[in-house]
């Protein structure tokens, strides 16, 4: 350990993860903090919300990923606060980890616009145990539904909605959809799946306005043929447990899923330094906070402006281009060479809306369908992390494509904590069964 | 529906589910009960609990199971009591299903002899809820044995401490020693994960009693080899969240797992019939309670005598006997038959004790070793529900065979929950590390 100048990472995400890599066998002491002991891949949560994929598919164990880099240590703890004179990083049980550069990559979670509280109502989707409990709130609210027509005869049908029409809401709300129609329909007897009805709701004109406004509307078309009603110009304006204000009509809901909004993590606001609207921190050209040359901050952390003004999107790419940059900067430092700074390489955008369904846009190169969800399938294969999570993930998508089935339908926890009766405005009830005592509660992970 | 016969199950596990089957497309309707919406395959629950297999590989949707039966219906629900003068099983929401016939097939849990608030410091391991529990508690261990030495520079030896000498101990506590001598060994850079102390106590003088006295003594020589610490004659009399009482020892640890006694499920206790002391139901040689000949009590739940004076054991394969013999007397009724006693036909028994090593019991013929062991990996290949299940399990295997890996690997939650640092007698512990102070509180799912 000697002296070597010691590198700090908070976060074990895209952009943390490849800092260490960039940094490994370098003549600095990496140690990679994280609160999670994996590395989660977020672009498919939402297959595991959909019970297409296993958690432990698309996340893998950090201290794996970086084991054969013997000059990083990965420390499980959370950071909470720092000392920037004294170099030092605060965890939450107290203990204190010194640097000579820090890298802060925490990352974003949704934001409830101040309303945090709707978060146990409409939950969002940034990791594995958010994934687990969206797909038990889906899979059990069939189960109820089911369960309430073998007792009472009710047959009702489910109602979904998701708020957001970026790529995370289009991709829940055409998974939702696909499971309704398909992989559910043969095993309930007296429900029937495909009549639930998916809705979502965008507040701007257009659903995933990062593309061209013709692949929206390709995409809007195509959500629409799975059976997904999209609504445009639609603000979610107040959610409760069993409806949501749109606008100014309520639309009541069984489960609801938040897509919506930046918040980028609260670790921002230790910095000492002023953070935007979506708590992002403003950083200078080569990454680093106004004053400090030895604090990086990368990732969704970071606020920061392109050459023509427009803001480097907060995506995996983005981030594990500025963890390269930050990283050579420190190995620039070392052998004292002038340090560069940050330009961000748009390597293109794609979204899926469902079987056989993508967009795809690189630079004027835009194309959907069938081809365009074949790329996506392979540049999200080839990015997971690990031979045999692509293996697996793979072969579960072979197997839902083939069979149309989910492999991934396991409901964690007792009946009698399934309480979570999801009330139906203006259905009638039967007295027996349950109130939804629990729902305020998140129990499944 | 009309007027068919109504026989309501209370269970999915391998009883209640082979009775539905047995019922299937017969002359009857068929509700199965269960508080969960998967069926669980116990026998693989240890290679959860030690990262081999993911959750999803044992479990599959029950409602998937039998979706095919048009006679069954699947409901999720949790039985709490009887009325069996109207034929009516209450639930836990207070709803109620009638029946004509009743099996009931809920199993049974471990037994705490009294002690249930050990539970929360040495789980069993009979859900998958347990499961992952107890794989958070060990890969957890190693976490912040870790982070200790990053911290302080102490590296402590980690303690695991398994209760009980049955199939489950033994091959919890090889599967642990495996974990720490092969998967985990090379992703930790300051502890030697190797040096881990697994101990397992067994009340009895031997382990593996069910087998005859020289494969036990084989079972317990492998166990050795694998670098488990086996204690015979050894009663855990006391269990506090950081130590065991053994005999009049008191042991340290950092994880326990109890893998002893048996407690049938409450439910027993509704019947209005005397249960024994692990509140098993004495049933008649029909299967039936005493007084009730439309009420059958099958598997774990069951307590009856063979003809030769032995007690039909609490495995799989008697409690799906006994789901055939209850189904068969149901129909024979239907078709004014007389019934037919049960009669338990033992198969042999077997138990795995790590890589290339298990032993077997058919009559007679005796094995152990490497063949021994693919038998018992064939054998339980082929119970697996599920071809998609048996296909991920044996890929599963094949992997972690040839790379000595574990692939599940996945700890859920936050390291702010993680704060549970067993705590080590006599070992100084830095003052900056947080006390245990969710230890008692079961997070995992």
């Amino acid at each position: 350990m000697a002296n070597k100048p010691k590198v700090v990472i908070i976060g074990g995400g895209f952009g943390g993860l490849q800092a260490a890599k960039a940094l490994a066998n370098g003549p600095v002491e990496v140690a990679l903090i994280d609160r999670k002991n994996h590395h989660t891949f977020q672009p498919l949560l939402y297959q595991v919300a959909t019970a297409v994929l296993s958690p432990g598919e698309i996340a893998q164990p950090i201290r794996r990923i970086l084991h054969k880099y013997k000059n990083v240590e990965v420390v499980l703890g959370e950071a909470v606060g720092f000392d920037l004179e004294k170099n030092l990083v605060h965890l939450h049980d107290g203990s204190e980890i010194p640097f000579d550069y820090l890298i802060v990559a925490a990352g974003a979670r949704h934001s409830y616009f101040g309303h945090d509280e709707w978060e146990q109502d409409a939950p969002g989707l940034k990791t594995i145990e958010d994934a687990v409990e969206i797909r038990r709130r889906v899979l059990l609210a069939f189960e109820l539904a089911e369960r309430e027509a073998y007792l009472t005869g009710v047959r009702k049908h489910l109602n979904f909605v998701v708020i957001g029409g970026g790529a995370t809401g289009v991709e829940v709300a055409g998974a939702i959809a696909g499971i309704a129609r398909e992989a559910l329909a043969r095993d309930f007897n007296l429900i029937d799946t495909r009549r639930a009805l998916v809705q979502l709701f965008e507040g701007g004109d257009r659903i995933l306005n990062a593309f061209s406004p013709d692949l929206s509307a390709k995409a809007k078309k195509d959500l629409e043929d799975l059976g997904v009603e999209v609504y445009l110009n639609s603000f979610v304006t107040e959610v409760e447990p069993d409806r949501v204000k749109v606008n100014d009509k309520w639309i009541a809901y069984d489960v609801a899923v938040w897509a919506t909004g930046v918040a980028a993590s609260p670790l921002g606001k230790q910095l000492g330094v002023e953070t935007d609207r979506a708590g992002r921190v403003p950083v200078n050209n080569d990454l680093t906070i106004p004053g400090r040359e030895n604090v990086f901050v990368i990732g969704d952390m970071a606020s920061l402006k392109q050459a023509d003004g427009k803001p480097v999107p907060g995506v995996a790419p983005a981030a594990m281009q500025m963890a390269d940059n930050a990283a050579a900067n420190i190995l620039r430092d070392l052998k004292k060479e002038p340090r560069r700074d940050f330009e961000y390489n748009d390597k293109g955008s794609m979204a899926t809306i469902g079987r056989n369904k993508a967009i795809v846009e690189i630079g004027r190169w835009k194309f959907n369908g069938f081809f365009a969800w074949c790329v996506w399938l392979f540049v999200h294969l080839i990015s997971l992390i690990g031979f045999r999570n692509r293996l697996y993930v793979v072969s579960e998508w072979f197997w839902a494509y083939l069979t149309r089935e989910r492999s991934a339908r396991l409901i964690t926890g007792d009946a009698a904590e399934m309480r979570e009766t999801p009330k139906m405005i203006g259905t009638t009830k039967p007295a027996a069964l349950p109130e939804p005592a629990l729902k305020r509660k998140k129990t499944a992970r």
